[in-house]
């Protein structure tokens, strides 16, 4: 599956907050052999989010996530803006209002909260875009949502990352598992040859073997400790043609003189 | 001004590598009253960050960053890339090509690379889009560049963390503080009641003061510890009304019996 995240969040866009979100979900993306295309971060206003999900919609990924805007505050906006953005009218979900509803009278009846019953802060959180399931938030009290536009399948999520995680893993993680395809990575890492006398060799090996992503990273300095990472999507030869990669380079290293200071990344 | 900022990495998008680059910037274009809209973060391909770019500069941003993708090997293709994207040709320049044969002598007579003298990989760090002004690079060796297309200044990067840090403290930073605009940020946390309860006042202090940005994070579970934080941008009443709004607020949060538990933050 080709997936993009929409990352949603003031926060983010200042600084205040880093966003470890989109790395957490790309792992696991990645792991189970999907691909991220693109990971878009943008503030908390109406025209910007909608806007946002029209042009990731056109390009036509199987998968939307996003992430952020959920909470009671009127600063929350990501409902409303993705129903303005997909067309759709923003309604309340009964089912969502009773599950708010719910773990408000719990919270309150063991004193994690002050207030009882519900609010218009609190009814807030059970507006979606009209054709939403919504999603169990066992972590926090906003529900996540999911819905379908155009055969692509959107989920949006909390920007908490413990609620974010948890419907991830209970509703997002069994999906990417049951369209599996193959990832691998492999990579290793050398001292004393620089990135750029190893880049010819890295070249033949990318037009030997296209399948295979095959990236350096220079670690200190002027390429004084270098990196090397293959990666490989979806494909039978992968783990193969890693192998044959890894080998040849390791062994042109040594020939060029390098040494090889951890043999498995 | 608005700034948008395009990062681009196989590795950021598959999780490998966490991009902090983005927080590191976003952080000091805020301190200096500016606004990131966007982030964008796309993978090493050439339709991908061509149509990136393009998409960008019709959003008309006064300044677009972009971070990765320009060393020696064959998958580093964001100057190639740009070139597209702005409809210009991808040309030697003779300034950058100077600066890195002279930057590998230097490292090849200290022992730091084994290998003497341009060769292919280490000139196409020198290939840039028509028109681009080399930034010089004193962490590594792949030139920054600096290119305007329709009014909007272009800045492109590399990844490797120092690299960037060190061509952005010289060449964007002088900028941002040259056309400084102001920036608060203010805060603080407290305990004992929900996001939820205090939203409505929230809501109420945004009304009241529109140019202020107050956001509620909860901090623990269902909102045992929230915290307040205030933000403004660029006007002469910022201060005064962040003050005014913090005073109210942590007024309220006493009158339903919270608790501050930091002062400020």
């Amino acid at each position: 599956m080709i997936i993009e995240l929409l990352v949603i969040g003031n926060e983010i866009l200042i600084g205040k907050t880093q966003d470890t979100n989109s790395n957490w979900i790309v792992k696991r993306i990645a792991k189970y052999g999907h691909k991220t295309r693109r990971i878009t971060v943008i503030g908390d206003e109406i025209e910007e989010i909608s806007s946002a999900i029209q042009e990731i919609l056109n390009r036509k990924p199987d998968m939307i996530i996003t992430c952020g805007g959920l909470g009671p505050t009127f600063d929350d906006m990501t409902n409303e803006a993705v129903a303005k953005g997909l067309g759709r009218k923003l309604v309340l979900n009964e089912h969502a209002y009773n599950s708010i509803k719910k773990a408000y009278k719990r919270a309150y009846e063991q004193g994690i909260v002050k207030l009882d019953g519900m609010t218009k802060e609190r009814e807030k959180m059970a507006y979606m875009p009209d054709g939403s399931t919504p999603l169990p938030n066992t972590k926090g009290t906003a529900p996540g949502v999911k819905i379908k536009q155009n055969k692509i399948n959107i989920y949006i999520l909390p920007g908490v990352p413990n609620e974010m995680k948890t419907i991830f893993r209970n509703v997002i993680l069994p999906i990417l598992k049951d369209k599996q395809g193959k990832f691998y990575q492999k990579g290793f890492i050398f001292s004393g040859i620089g990135e750029s006398h190893i880049a010819p060799y890295v070249t033949e090996l990318e037009e030997k073997y296209p399948d295979l992503w095959i990236k350096t990273h220079p670690r200190i300095g002027l390429s004084v400790e270098v990196e090397i990472s293959i990666t490989c999507f979806d494909k039978d030869t992968c783990e193969e043609n890693i192998n044959k990669a890894l080998k040849k380079l390791k062994q042109i290293v040594k020939e060029l003189d390098g040494k090889i200071i951890k043999q498995n990344t």
